[in-house]
């Protein structure tokens, strides 16, 4: 009888490193708001959460990653979303569901969010890459409203739209001094979009 | 008495060069398409264009110039119609009017615009800067709505929808069969985001 000496294959090696990840982004907003994104390397980003390169390899490609690795995970959520909106739902309802649907992957990340904000908003090259993943975020929610039947330019329409609202509360989230959180805000947005529309 | 030899100064040495800024987008858009804007150099605009590299350089600041240059024109003219509508206007209508203003600017341009976004669309730098300069629109259309008293969050989101508005138009204008011009598209798609908002 083989007795396994070696444990499981654990991708995050979360056994020896708890919550690695978590760790590696908070030193590596840090450092991106204290020196600079372009003057941080990963070395120090790995030195500062006590852990190695090596390690930070294994959850980042590479530092602009820790920027915007979590959008693809978004991106699935939203698609994911709208394909399974009841079909009597309309576009804007569905997309608003989507919105709705990532919110819970803010919570608790406050401080985090503002603070890669702040080190997006300092960078035009960082600027640039979240002009670039939102756009495409609008293209996959275009993308899966019409895979629930809407035309054309109903679905891109409606995918901007989404995004707008999205980054409207995203911002406010962030920026203004209420204590409510992220639903709230997307709730407040698209029925502020819905109301000038209409033209009010 | 002293006879003026030398003509008025003419930025556009239109005198000597007739629509040299015409020609040489002209030639720069089929050399990018033919060879791939990375590909092309200014010598070869000129060359094709039958114009100097001097007289390329009064025009444009470099070749990538020739493909956003217009952008610039395009922001004055949402600003200005945005700072001018009726005080009593809705913001999603001073947009749509903005929208209509810039129409004219494509007329008889059909074929230079759908040029110019096969070569867009083939170059992920050049897309990177097209959503800049899509974010700079609705920056500076967001700036014109608050500054005639729009709320921010209001101004934002209608600025946002404003550009998804004019895209998808722009888009459908190019590749669309039909032989409507841009103000009609224009109209069609404000007209659909505004019952899709409704959430017809």
């Amino acid at each position: 009888m083989t007795v396994a000496v070696i444990p499981p294959y654990d991708p995050n090696m979360s056994r020896w490193e708890p919550n690695a990840r978590g760790r590696l982004e908070e030193a590596a907003l840090e450092l991106y708001a204290e020196r600079g994104f372009d003057e941080t390397t990963v070395a120090e980003i790995a030195e500062r959460a006590g852990l190695t390169e090596r390690t930070f390899f294994r959850h980042f490609a590479d530092k602009r990653e820790v920027l915007f690795g979590g959008q693809d995970a978004l991106l699935g959520i939203f698609v994911d979303t709208i394909a399974d909106a009841p079909e009597s739902m309309s576009p804007i309802d569905a997309v608003g569901a989507a919105l709705q649907a990532v919110a819970p992957v803010f919570e608790g990340r406050h401080k985090l969010a503002r603070r890669r904000q702040a080190v997006v908003a300092a960078n035009p090259s960082l600027q640039e890459r979240e002009l670039i993943k939102l756009a495409s975020i609008a293209s996959a929610i275009a993308e899966a409203l019409r895979g629930r039947g809407t035309g054309e330019t109903a679905a891109k329409l409606t995918a901007e739209a989404g995004v707008a609202v999205f980054k409207v509360a995203f911002d406010r989230w962030i920026n203004e001094g209420r204590k409510d959180e992220l639903p709230q805000f997307i709730r407040e947005s698209l029925d502020e979009l819905k109301a000038l529309a209409a033209g009010g």
